[in-house]
């Protein structure tokens, strides 16, 4: 790859971009550089920046965005902010890697694809998962026929986060299909070649907020195969991903939102360890340098989308979250 | 447990009657007595009855109801022929063991438990799973605690069945549901003590017969709590059952209709395999003689239905089926 250079501004010095920034570090990529950070307390933006070593902090976003040291933006704010902090940094001419979901609405996502095509820039929601050389690796024991043809498919994503404060906030946009449920239905879409389904169905339980707590959606694909995923918000962790052929069954058994192994037909396991980092917020951050890497990839190439995270995938993923949160009577 | 003898009369010759009669002969159950047999072929029944070394055979199932040395009849006929088959041996007295599912709709249902009960004789729906040692310490597992309550249950039957004759006939109450699906669906009543869901909802694919062919049911239960039933009739074998509580998560990892094992929450696997059996048609079908036992159980200390397999437990895995073909578009 060309020696194009990223030098990621940060916006929002949460959770996630303190994941972001360690796994940058951890991984040390010598074509990524950690320029600049902005959070909307410049205190907490320039403690974000001796954290990590970070040369320019600010305490708004337009400040970030008018950084020329900065080529492009990861951007980690709450759910509610990601149209109006995308659309700026566009307009700045800024590339832009946002975190999912890149919205909460069809308008928003549509505006924000809108303002990327016209300023020209690479744009690519944060589906990081794609990006793990062993996730390519599942699907392709999809494709190379050790399952037959694919006719089930179960994608969970449970785990007790439901007192998250967040995720109770339908003001920040709380609740789980867009915070975990995302992950199994982008796994879905991804494993199915983002075929359109047929059918959506959803049914589940609400908060006392009106978020989401907890739902199963069935997707319906043509030659009668289907898929269902299962997101609650309230159990323990099942995040397991079995993809049922008529020849076969190949599983990811736990942590399918960032995998480091999966069950093959045989039942044999391939094993892939992430590299050393860092305690991180969340479970095998590292990882999400791979997405900061294929960023790079695409912006080397002149691409505006990346292929594996393309405009109209992120749209298949924002349509069955929404339509799933229309059926449990609580769409924004 | 007293020495109520329970002297059987089969009707029908087929293969799951063959099961049965292989199970009551290699677990050599002393109070349990192959009395008869009947088929719509006397032939058929002959053979059947020589296999099995039954004294008494018949060519039609009026026969063999007035057979006075049969005081329990198990019914392994086809789906469609249920009712009437159950109707003739109870009118004549006899205490019934009816193949699932007992009946193709709710009135059938009905008229078959007014006949048992005015008849004053024992009637039960062969939901053979529940008799398994196994299953009950699977359930004491939920009860003791160990995953703490109950949020979400996922229990699958994916086999790979269709080209199966009978299933892709109406007319013989066809269909995955009917056939496998029903064992997911009472495992959850089982384990959610017969509640009532709240909510039923199904989606899935007919086969070009309009037989049931895949389907994946929610059921809503009050308290949050959800549970997720897969079937499919064209997918590699995945019979899992996976109990995920607050607290920790508990399965059965293949085989939830006739299981061996299952992994506690804390990952150890409890195992009793069980007893050599000659070859069976079905997996694992010497487990049919534990239901045969709890017939005897039942009949030996009066009562008219199974406390494990109750008539209000039939009718409420009943219920689900029909409500979940219903809205297939595949009721009959």
């Amino acid at each position: 790859m060309s020696e194009t250079i990223l030098n990621w501004g940060i916006a929002a010095c949460g959770l996630i971009s303190q994941d972001f920034c360690t796994a940058l570090r951890a991984t040390k990529m010598p074509n990524h550089a950690l320029k600049a950070c902005a959070a909307r307390s410049l205190e907490r933006a320039e403690k974000f920046a001796q954290k990590f070593e970070i040369p320019s902090f600010y305490g708004s976003y337009d400040e970030l965005f008018a950084d020329k040291n900065v080529n492009i933006v990861y951007i980690g704010t709450t759910n509610n902010t990601h149209k109006e902090v995308c659309l700026k940094a566009i307009n700045a001419g800024k590339h832009v890697l946002c975190e999912k979901p890149m919205s909460l609405n069809k308008q928003d996502q549509e505006e924000v694809f809108k303002a990327a095509k016209e300023k020209g820039i690479f744009f690519m929601e944060a589906l990081w998962t794609r990006f793990f050389s062993i996730v390519k690796k599942f699907k392709e024991q999809i494709t190379n026929g050790s399952i037959g043809d694919i006719r089930f498919i179960i994608s969970n994503f449970m785990v007790p986060i439901k007192s998250v404060e967040r995720l109770n906030m339908r003001e920040l946009g709380g609740g789980g299909l867009l915070d975990i449920g995302i992950y199994p239905i982008q796994m879905i879409c991804y494993l199915m070649d983002h075929e359109k389904p047929l059918k959506i169905s959803c049914s589940g339980h609400l908060m006392p907020s009106g978020c989401d707590e907890s739902a199963s959606i069935t997707l319906l694909y043509k030659n009668n195969r289907m898929a269902v995923i299962n997101m609650s918000t309230t159990c323990v962790q099942n995040a397991r991903t079995s993809v049922m052929g008529d020849k076969g069954m190949i599983e990811i058994p736990d942590f399918s939102w960032c995998p480091v192994e999966f069950i093959k037909a045989d039942r044999t396991t391939h094993k892939e360890p992430l590299p050393g980092c860092p305690p991180t917020n969340f479970t095998n951050s590292v990882g999400l340098s791979y997405e900061a890497e294929a960023c790079r990839e695409a912006i080397s190439q002149g691409w505006k989308e990346h292929p594996v995270v393309a405009h109209d995938n992120s749209r298949l993923v924002n349509e069955i979250i929404l339509e799933s949160m229309k059926q449990l009577g609580c769409s924004f």
